[in-house]
């Protein structure tokens, strides 16, 4: 089996690559090769013994998405997006990006399959920015989309695209909006978003947080494990009982950032917690104003996707995956 | 007042050129300039003093909707479409006429504002396409988008995209989702939706017309002279209180067949209702199964959008449009 995950060198993308050289893919054949594609060139796996071809280009330039097709992968991972400020900041490449991008692919697709039959499984990531205030309670897969950014509606369109294709028999698609993932490794960043990490990240080996909204904020979450279950199970499921509605919301945990921060204390204890410090930013706060709070991801769960249940359970997961299996 | 057309050669732009010639935009300024752009070269309207432009073009060939919107229309009327069936058979022409065009029409406007300031106002004419089955009993404004067609799909692209483009200030937007015209004027033709009009229309001149469902099958509808209403009332409302939503679904009429017909024997007779032949076409009824029967228009209501409330009405401004008031 030939997999390709296009957006590899990002930190879902690598998660991904990695799981799938250990792991395969559950109930699917073996899989004997890996093409790796992002911007910039992403990393070998380590521990595979396939073919690993590993591309940097750019999705968007011409003729890219028709080479790449040309090797006929039998599932296509499509990560390759660029984040929500960057598509709010430049409306050119976030339309150039992330949806003309998207579509050349799925044209690349559709091209190849005229030439000679060919219906890959596509698993797109998409993402609750499709959904805009104001919101129910909780999140139904039946809510309209009416995004509040440019890149709400860059994916709320691809996810059009994927499901008329799919439709058509031109893939077989599957869109996944993913919760926000927390906790996120690597160093701070200024996303509007990136608090809800920071504040157990930095804690948890001993370095100092700043909390800038109010800790009564709800948001919804899921690990980078989870998100990496999720798009390995929608590369193998049965899509015939989506019918056409080939987009859904994943599973997840609606939490207050109070929640978040007993958590840590359980996980980690006082000390940790002393470490986050309240600084309100009444610009970050306004944004996050505008986010969804809960979902109602039963169709997912239904379909077999699965997330975690408690913030214990997500800091866990951090300190598994990020920190060795412990606080040192 | 410059107001634009493109999509006036068709049944609605005719009429709404019509109304624009002899009674301007409700509350606005007077029409001192009308440009009138289809495929094919629209009629001049009569009684119009003001100048009026026509031009034959493509939309989405290169070019042209440039050199359309640097004459800097106050309001320009977006009706141009292929219609479901033809986008449906033509996937490539579909998408270029459907998606293509509009989005080169919205970065022409956007090119033009970034020369000088600049933002008309967009009334958009959407479709019911954009929604899918299975449906609540009464589809609400906040029910989610699973076109089931590439038009309907082509259709909600284009209402994300007005939105963003709305939202970021580009142009002023409003999308408006149309119920099925009734009675459409003019010959039988073959689309699936026809027999809703062509059975009172043809009965209504003592002409043969064939039923091809069971007269239980539910339906919405308005009629031209409420279409026209709504492209009017759009041009001219507040768009503040749309918020981010820009889109919506128009008021109609809900009711079955038995009911139009009903209206037919109140109207004309039952000589009329006598002409109508029941012949059971399977495809045509297969299609019919899936389409919306009711909604809840109420948020449209509210911003003052009128439709027909009986098809006793109905039939009654088909008579008075079409065919000069009496049933001769």
């Amino acid at each position: 089996m030939h997999v390709m995950i296009i957006g590899a060198a990002g930190m879902v993308g690598r998660k991904l690559t990695a799981r799938l050289a250990s792991d395969g893919l559950p109930g699917a054949d073996g899989i004997d090769r890996l093409s790796l594609v992002d911007v910039v060139e992403p990393s070998a796996p380590e521990g595979f013994d396939g073919t690993v071809t590993r591309t940097a280009a750019d999705l968007s330039a011409p003729g890219v998405a028709g080479s790449l097709v040309t090797t006929r992968p039998d599932v296509i991972f499509h990560l390759a997006a660029i984040v929500s400020g960057e598509a709010e900041a430049d409306f050119d490449k976030g339309y150039r990006i992330n949806l003309d991008g998207t579509r050349l692919l799925f044209e690349a697709i559709r091209a190849e399959g005229q030439r000679e039959s060919y219906v890959p499984r596509l698993v797109f990531t998409s993402s609750i920015a499709v959904f805009g205030a104001p919101f129910p309670d909780r999140i139904g897969d039946t809510f309209h989309h009416t995004p509040q950014t440019s890149y709400g509606t860059q994916k709320a369109i691809c996810e059009l695209l994927l499901a008329d294709y799919s439709r058509r028999g031109i893939f077989d698609g599957i869109g996944i909006r993913l919760p926000t993932i927390c906790v996120r490794p690597g160093a701070p960043n200024k996303a509007a978003s990136g608090f809800f990490s920071n504040i157990l990240r930095e804690p948890l080996v001993g370095q100092p947080a700043v909390l800038p909204v109010a800790d009564t904020v709800r948001h919804w979450h899921a690990s980078p494990r989870a998100a990496v279950g999720f798009l390995l199970h929608a590369a193998t499921l049965d899509t015939a009982p989506l019918n056409q509605r080939r987009n859904l919301s994943m599973p997840g945990l609606s939490a207050t950032v109070a929640e978040q921060i007993e958590a840590l204390r359980r996980v980690a204890g006082n000390d940790a917690v002393a470490l986050i410090r309240r600084e309100h930013d009444e610009t970050i706060a306004k944004i996050v104003s505008g986010w969804a709070e809960d979902f109602d991801p039963q169709r997912a769960i239904d379909l077999g996707f699965k997330a975690e249940s408690s913030f214990d359970e997500i800091i866990q997961v951090h300190i598994d995956d990020e920190l060795g299996g412990s606080l040192g």
